[in-house]
């Protein structure tokens, strides 16, 4: 199935730019290059050293495109593993339209998503999930996700899964050639190494099945709600987190409909703010359906931020600390913070009743200005306070990937299945294979084990360039 | 003037792709690339050779932020005349922040606009008209116009320009001399050729100043308007010539209240399509509003299509005539074509009755479908033969640059007082002035007179990182 045709696509953003890069890739891409190429210096392409450039020009039928630098990357030595070239032109759409569609002509084709990246697996330059965190370093916008994407690509989870894949290979092995030698009644595989070594595995794989609730909120962004009547300030506090004029800012109540998102980097971990329409009682259709979404908001966030005005807890007090019952009492594990927005506005004796007040609720409380500003910080430490970043700080790995996630609770439950077996003395035939189904998952993951589905699937998300 | 202290920028536009590339120029550009670099083979950055590539890390504080590809130029041998690298990272706007933020604590300073282009005209790699087609060619979205700038760029331009300047720079030289000599009233130039050659500056200025004009249009694209009354199919004739749903086709008469401007390439010269309100009698005032629109744009476009539906001219013929005379006689220079939509609905003695009426207007006529798509490639060729494209054929320099124009204009002035001196035997000291003039504005436009408001001027309208 491996294919070494020359493939095309423009690796750089499309719109315009300084510079443009179009990668070619496959046997024929330095040829497919020289035939399109007069170097200022009368160089023969193809007579060039790997990691080498080339300044001169695009020329299609005498005419020239565009002054360009080709770099050159001779197989294995390139991404690919195969020939490889880097067109670095002048970054016109024009341009770069003009120069593919030569290049097709010359017998290039269009590369699919992810099509570059899949050729570097095929050829054995990437394991599976090294190819899959080049796709989330590409799309990682937090020092989080960019560490964790960095790690993948490096090859960190690989190299534990591909360990205890290797252990785990050799006491398959060895329980094979009991299998041989059925007759004889010979233990080749110590049974006590091997339940230390089950064991072990079943710790790891727990570890790592454990890490994917961190690493997906970091890789996606923690989602934090927040929630409070209209016009109390939900915009104006998203804008003082953002410290920008994202959300729309009006002073007519129900101004936010719709839920709005944006990103915020704290500490180097993202999270996600989800302004909703609040939940007051209400009789127009339009609020009704925006309270409903908020209650579908609360639902998917991680973290809630109850809000209302120090000036307005006379009057409402009462309303909000049902409210704020309702929804602590309806998601009764979810991280619910009181915040108290304008309390530069009342007294110090005001501030000291109304807390007393909320005590009852025995919830985290933080006095804030939005518009002043004031309180903003121990906001975000304490938001900080509710990710577990303990495995990141000690470097561990950390599963981000979906189907990586799925294929560690599959290879779990094979190695518990073997653990069951070994413990209840089950034959060696039944035991091998459990454990050839473990080592299959395991190999999934690495890409040792693999097919054109599960290809097809992983790297069309990819983008096309890649 | 000349800065020579390391300058870095994104190269390749925002946003995520496959790769990004971050420039660095300046005489330590190779040292600060070195300290932030981890070559895959351990080689030392300095050491190497220049126009080669290499694989490593970027490292900053241990933290490993991207694998990267470094190219080496070393000066003179790069874009900018000064050593270069250029970092081929990762796509994603975190990766390219935190490796242009490391090189900022390493001593790198954000580039200005323009400023990788302003240094390769200090260093003598490209004259100031080159330097401006740089600009142009990055924002070329045409045939016409991608050529003219690729020309300019190679020095087309110029080289006739500093060839002139030369010959005029020696007759000025010799009547210097004639200066030096003033008592013994000897001539050392030879004031036949003088005059010869003055005639030829003369015409050559003129066939750029000429060219102007041409270059402006396709520069910038033909500017066309669609007029006719609402509902009469505009924007779907519009979609037709762009071969895409892009203006909003709505069955509302009056839809098309603002007007919507679209770029259509026609055998690679560039128009603008500018789809009107119409200009029907109306007393609505938003309405009224679009009429006076529809004029505006009338006026400053070089091409109208007058357009009605054929089904209607039976009800509304006359009126049509009334509103295409209307325009014919508002705007008796430019090129007005009736273009009869739905043409396909009537039978052909109607449409042999309805040319006969139209004929007196002697105006070129265009049946058309603009739902079925026929007579859209008449239309398309009766538009491109307003186009003056011969000098473009010819290969011949066209100016599309305003202050080259403005210096051009200036230079002819100038030309033509030396000559009207020649002519009335002025004397030598003040004909030299007069060359001294025309020889500066000549100067200009190539970069041989220069200032610092000038350069700033022109980069500035730059991207940054070219």
């Amino acid at each position: 199935m491996i294919q070494n045709d020359a493939i095309v696509a423009l690796a750089t953003p499309s719109g315009a730019g300084a510079i443009s890069i179009i990668r070619v890739s496959g046997q024929d891409a330095i040829q497919i290059g020289a035939s399109v190429f007069k170097s200022i210096k009368n160089k023969d392409l193809t007579q060039q050293k790997t990691h080498t450039l080339h300044l001169g020009h695009i020329i299609d039928e005498g005419k020239t495109l565009d002054e360009v630098l080709i770099s050159i990357f001779k197989g294995p030595n390139s991404y690919t593993g195969e020939n490889t070239i880097e067109i670095s032109c002048h970054g016109s759409t024009y341009i770069q339209q003009q120069i593919i569609q030569l290049l097709l002509r010359k017998g290039c084709r269009m590369a699919d998503a992810g099509e570059f990246t899949l050729r570097a697996f095929l050829n054995g330059k990437l394991d599976l999930s090294q190819a899959e965190a080049v796709a989330d370093l590409i799309s990682s916008d937090n020092e989080a996700s960019h560490q964790i994407a960095m790690q993948q690509m490096r090859g960190g989870f690989s190299n534990e899964i591909a360990k205890l894949r290797e252990e785990l290979l050799n006491f398959a092995s060895l329980i094979e050639l009991e299998l041989d030698f059925a007759e004889e009644d010979v233990e080749f595989a110590d049974r006590t190494q091997f339940h230390e070594l089950l064991n072990r595995i079943e710790f790891v794989l727990k570890r790592l099945i454990d890490s994917f609730a961190v690493g997906n909120v970091i890789k996606n962004g923690i989602p934090v709600a927040i929630v409070g009547e209209p016009n109390v300030g939900k915009s104006t506090l998203l804008n003082a987190l953002l410290n920008e004029e994202r959300a729309i800012v009006s002073d007519i109540a129900g101004t936010t409909r719709d839920t709005v998102e944006d990103e915020l980097n704290i500490g180097g971990i993202g999270f996600r703010f989800i302004d909703t329409a609040g939940i007051r009682e209400t009789k127009d259709v339009v609020e009704s359906i925006g309270i409903q979404k908020t209650f579908e908001k609360i639902e998917q966030a991680q973290v809630v931020l109850y809000l209302f005005e120090s000036l307005k807890f006379k009057v409402s007090g009462s309303e909000y600390i049902t409210e704020i019952e309702k929804v602590k009492n309806k998601y009764p594990l979810k991280p619910l913070v009181i915040v108290i927005n304008k309390s530069d506005l009342i007294s110090a004796e005001e501030t000291q009743s109304l807390l007393q007040q909320l005590e009852t609720l025995n919830l985290k409380q933080i006095l804030i200005s939005a518009k002043q500003k004031t309180g903003i910080d121990e906001l975000k430490n304490t938001l900080l306070s509710f990710v577990n970043t303990g495995a990141l700080r000690n470097n561990e790995t950390i599963v981000t990937n979906t189907r990586h996630y799925d294929s560690l609770l599959k290879a779990l439950d094979e190695i518990q299945k073997v653990k069951f077996g070994l413990e209840s003395k089950l034959s060696s035939d039944l035991m091998a294979l459990d454990i050839k189904e473990a080592l299959y998952h395991f190999g999934l993951i690495t890409g040792q084990v693999t097919n054109d589905e599960l290809l097809g699937n992983i790297f069309a998300n990819f983008c096309i360039g890649k």
